[in-house]
């Protein structure tokens, strides 16, 4: 809640966009807190934030622990800060009982996750995980033309640190909380969703071009109705996939529909629609992409139209580490706490990460499902869970010592 | 095409809106023309334009003609000015012949049929048929804050006429040519169609309100998503009205269609969409409006939305003078001129008119259908033959007198 005052909007929410002023005191603020328990803070060159508490080991590798700062525009104010801020009470916990492990444990706060100010999104862990080239992002600029270079320099120098020694090759391991940004948990009544990947992602672009008419002169059979032809290919593919995912796996959503000239009395000449396609698995995408294709054609040669397919985008899915995934699962029973394992609909900075070391993710519900919005929220018992079940694994990874005085 | 350099823009067409200075000078060209031939011009306190070539007997009613002038921003050159200048053509027809007949007969174009700049369209036969206020029509604004009233000054200043004596109570008759601005009677090789009526209009503006929730994170069963909520009504509609028109007579539109937030990446919340709705029967709008109700209220409810249905507009259909229709189809047919009788889809003055006398319309074709376009074209054979149709009708009814002199 301290965290949730900078940047704050009306109606409980946060503007801390990546890089801006606001962003900068929240990390000022985290080293603050850090340096006041002496861990050692540190920067990579696109901005990452790591706060290490050193193991006894001096040549182990850290695990990692951590998510995102920055935030939407009418964001809410746990998606991300409370993958940090967990991880940072675990570091404090540690150190308020005088606790010891053998490898470092660290909490970064990748630099960018929202893609909001900057695109792309998750551009820290991107550059962290090889998946982004850190000189092309430092020159990707926002709607006023600054750089992120630049709006790097000036928190930088608003907050100078050392520059960190972690990079992709160094962590053993990475587990972020996250409240899970959709209504599944909450419906479950589950505290802890144990998160086995991220879903791909397919978009298509579609443009259904028929010719525009008068309304009231031009009988039916003779219109070549874009929209209608539109409507009719969305209709069928919603049943085509409702027939072939009964497991309700696959998400296939029409977002944005424009209409050309979108007037009354004028039968439509265009249409353009998106569908977002995501499931865990790359063949059932490849799958539901064709199957779609077949019914666009399809409808727009029954009415008479003419149709354009164009994949906008083609993201593959994420597998977590399967060792991980079970350590949480069976800490979450040992814990006594309900959970289920899911994939993640959204992306997240773990999708680099896992590039990198074994990770995975731990979800806590949000009321209705909702986040991105500034009546974003989640209950503290929720977010005490997952922060236990993350501990609880980061802890056995990380070879907890007994008390040593 | 004289008149279609008035106004004259790329590609053909013209842009010659309701009281505009373009507007003006075609008024100013034809009551030249008109002064030319001995011609009386009149204008009402409207505008609407008369030209009357007086009969042998004063006291009898006028027999009139015409259409309107004015245009669309991106009009053709058809669309109006046809109906005015095949009046005048008769005019001039019977001065070159030096025929006479008992009733005067005179043309008129109506003033500012189309609606753009000053809503509503077919204002100025409106106002004389008595569906309108005169004084509420002259206050009325176009979006730089001028009234009609204003424009229609420095149009009478400009070309200043005596004030008509013509009034909704004077004529004997009312018969308008016009190019269709549909496909009918291209389709059907037929150069003159006989209107029957106009098509009454139903307009309904449907909203359907969801739940926006991210595209990646929201299971099928636990959407409430507008757009496919929407799509599934309109597909229904479409379905059960081809069902319920076997006969192709009912005009189903869905015309414009908004989603909000209409982001790629977000279950729609908000869906609203227009039907419009034409037939010559008001008891099948009647019966289409209450199907289509039923069926948006019952996929509202299978998405889990909520619906709002707000009727917009609700114009009854016209039925135009039986034995005026009668004498146009036997003129036809004894020019040998192929016919049909059809309905209206459009709007016309002939609609207002028919309150106050005997109406009726002749339809030729145009090129594909296409009107409100700068490609709008007729081709002469089919102008002529219409305004031949038109000149027969006029002619018996203005009780024509053989030559004189």
């Amino acid at each position: 809640m301290a965290f949730a005052q900078i940047g704050a909007i009306d109606a409980g929410g946060v503007n801390r966009q990546a890089l801006t002023g606001e962003d900068g005191l929240s990390q000022r603020y985290l080293v603050e807190l850090a340096h006041a328990r002496g861990f050692a803070c540190s920067r990579d060159h696109i901005g990452n934030l790591f706060i290490q508490r050193d193991g006894l080991e001096a040549d182990a590798k850290p695990i990692l622990m951590g998510s995102h700062l920055d935030s939407q525009p009418t964001g809410g104010r746990f998606d991300g800060a409370y993958g940090v801020l967990a991880g940072f009470e675990l570091l404090e916990t540690l150190e308020d009982m005088g606790l010891s492990t053998v490898h470092p444990i660290a909490v970064v706060a990748w630099m960018n996750e929202e893609g909001c100010r900057f695109q792309p999104g998750a551009m820290g862990s991107g550059v962290f995980a090889g998946s982004y080239d850190l000189s092309a992002m430092l020159d990707r600029k926002d709607r006023d033309g600054v750089t992120v270079g630049e709006a790097l320099n000036a928190i930088v120098k608003s907050v100078p640190l050392p520059v960190a020694t972690i990079d992709r090759t160094t962590p053993a391991g990475y587990i972020e909380v996250h409240i899970e940004q959709g209504p599944v948990l909450e419906g479950l009544s589950l505290p802890v969703g144990v998160v086995t990947g991220i879903q791909g992602i397919r978009r298509l672009l579609i443009e259904i071009r028929g010719r525009e008419a008068h309304a009231g002169t031009t009988p039916r059979a003779m219109r070549r109705d874009a929209l209608s032809a539109a409507v009719g290919a969305i209709s069928k593919m919603e049943v085509a996939i409702a027939a072939a995912d009964a497991e309700d796996l696959l998400r296939f959503t029409v977002g944005m529909l424009t209409v050309s000239p979108n007037s009354t009395n004028t039968i439509p000449g265009t249409v353009r629609f998106t569908i977002d396609l995501r499931h865990r698995s790359d063949q059932s995408l490849k799958e539901a992409a064709a199957l779609i294709e077949g019914l666009a054609k399809a409808a727009a040669a029954a009415g008479r139209c003419e149709l354009n397919i164009e994949t906008i985008s083609n993201v593959s899915p994420t597998q977590f580490d399967s060792e991980l995934v079970a350590q949480l699962e069976s800490v979450a029973v040992a814990l006594q706490l309900g959970h289920t394992t899911m994939t993640s609909g959204a992306g997240h900075d773990a999708m680099h990460i896992a590039k990198c070391c074994p990770t995975a993710m731990v979800f806590v519900p949000c009321a209705n499902g909702v986040s991105h919005h500034p009546s974003e929220s989640a209950n503290a018992d929720d977010l005490i869970a997952g922060a236990r079940v993350m501990a609880a694994v980061i802890l056995r990874n990380a070879g907890l010592v007994e008390k040593i005085t």
